[in-house]
């Protein structure tokens, strides 16, 4: 087969329970294309190299044509040289008991370092996804470290909340997840998002009951995809970890392919207050992504719900920030 | 999307590290191919229940287009009911210590019930892929209790070893992994396996000097891949999951697809003393797939060290096959 160069990809956290899930995707093309190699940079914290290493082993024992290349490393300045997608999956998420505080002093080392890291060695035309919890934030740290690199090239997943939603919606309705459309994730990658419906279609209609049931919008819909994680937590023993992993699939090759006609997706990104929305957090907006950039879904009209709901989530994001920015200071 | 009807698929021990690694890919279509709905059985032991349900939360919220259903069941009649594919995870593999008589022991009753509950509720046309180790020993328990299953739709997975194989013929040569064709695995699933390049290529030439480095296939080549699997546990702090994962779809997928072609792959089959190796043992031998049938490699030439390796293996699988016996009369 004749084959493209190939991209360099970078994932943070790489032995993680994520990163394990999320490496042999992409190596088996599923995030670049089945046409595009790739060379795979696995980064880890020093106490987890050797498991790092044990993880290549298995990627190599899989014979994957598209995988052109593994390093393993402990360094992000090494392991971020010329990287064209950065997956930051490590991360330190909030411990029980923990402030708000807590979270940010935990994360922020780690995110600032892989920000500076980022500006000074990644591609030019580097993608940043941020996958590690708290994600908002720590993609908005990382971001305020990497001045060269342009904002429209920094994101945090809300994805693994949105395929939650259209799943939910697909298996209330009766029909399969590819017939529902326009479902969106506002705000931040916790329990005050907004999953929102007040645009959604089935098969291209809005004409299905459970879009005029604001009962069970509110009651179940809502609550459910916010509490999703926890209660994912609570029954399998463990965070979600695959599907994390299929998510970030899903939104690094919409990133990199386009989302493809009018369908939309979610993705948090850094804001410029659009929807009247705190600018300079990352926030998760309905998108499309054209020509590789990410473009907000413009005219949206938001019922007094909607903005409730999505001032909440700003609120919430604004108050992480404002908590960084006293560390940062 | 118009699509087919779905196909089911079972699989045992769906909550542990290689089924877990395994359903995604299924669901996302690497399997089956990406126009073929399935539908999933998830089989767990009653202390993995738990689990597992909450390995079919993380599936749904992947939302899947061609995952049509799953169930989760601790009851193989249930799983097994109507199944398409079985794959047989799940199982008791060698401990520290145990002698043979203890790992026949262990593993008899899990796949003596499973091939039971196979006979009386798969699908007529079932096929059978046993995973869990000793892969071979179960397969052959599984068919001796199954005897309205063809013994040509039976198979223990020797392909992660036969990708191993590719891939360290591919980086020691330099070329990509699509490049090596008919790399053969011989035998057991065990380290007697004997990993033969003597019909091997490289863009389908023989005269490659790693090809007729006898020292380095004996001395490296062949050990490495024997024992690789000891070396990923040594280096990872666990044994290989995504990798397997990874060889069973590559296995089921060139089983139920076909392997296209001249290409070669390595199934483990009931074997009928095909190259003089013991008949009625579950054996690896290089195959292609024609029609959804499985076929030998016919006519190849054995030498002398061929043979003698190919004997090696032949007499662990018939001294396991012994041991069942004594246990199951």
């Amino acid at each position: 087969m004749s084959l493209s160069a190939p991209i360099k990809v970078a994932v943070t956290g790489a032995a993680g329970n994520v990163g394990y899930a999320l490496v042999f995707r992409i190596a088996a093309g599923q995030m670049l294309g089945a046409g595009q190699p790739v060379h795979l940079s696995l980064i880890e914290i020093p106490p987890a190299m050797r498991q790092a290493e044990g993880v290549a082993m298995e990627l190599e024992d899989c014979a994957f044509p598209l995988l052109d290349g593994i390093d393993v490393t402990d360094s992000a300045e090494e392991g971020f040289d010329g990287v064209q997608h950065a997956l930051l999956v490590g991360s330190r998420p909030r411990g029980a008991g923990e402030s708000r505080a807590d979270l940010v002093g935990s994360n922020l080392p780690i995110f600032r370092s892989q920000g500076q890291a980022l500006n000074a060695r990644a591609a030019d035309d580097v993608r940043v996804t941020v996958v590690g919890n708290p994600a908002n934030l720590n993609a908005l740290i990382a971001h305020r470290h990497a001045p060269d690199i342009p904002a429209s090239r920094v994101t945090a997943l809300t994805r693994l909340d949105h395929n939650r939603a259209v799943s939910l919606v697909a298996r209330t309705a009766g029909v399969r997840p590819d017939q529902v459309a326009d479902v969106a994730i506002w705000g931040n990658h916790s329990a005050t998002q907004y999953p929102c419906l007040a645009h959604a279609t089935i098969d291209g209609h809005r004409d299905w009951p459970l879009f005029s049931d604001q009962a069970w919008i509110e009651e179940q819909f809502i609550p459910r995809i916010q509490n999703r994680g926890a209660e994912v937590i609570e029954v399998r023993g463990a965070s979600s970890a695959a599907s994390a992993a299929v998510a970030v699939t899903d939104h690094v090759r919409d990133w990199h392919l386009g989302t493809g006609g009018d369908r939309t997706t979610s993705m948090a990104i850094v804001g410029e207050g659009q929807y009247d929305t705190p600018p300079g957090v990352v926030f998760s907006f309905p998108v499309r992504v054209r020509d590789g950039e990410i473009e907000v879904v413009s005219g949206l009209q938001l019922t007094p719900f909607d903005r409730r709901m999505v001032d909440v989530t700003g609120k919430d994001l604004l108050e992480l920030r404002l908590t960084a920015d006293a560390f940062l200071s």
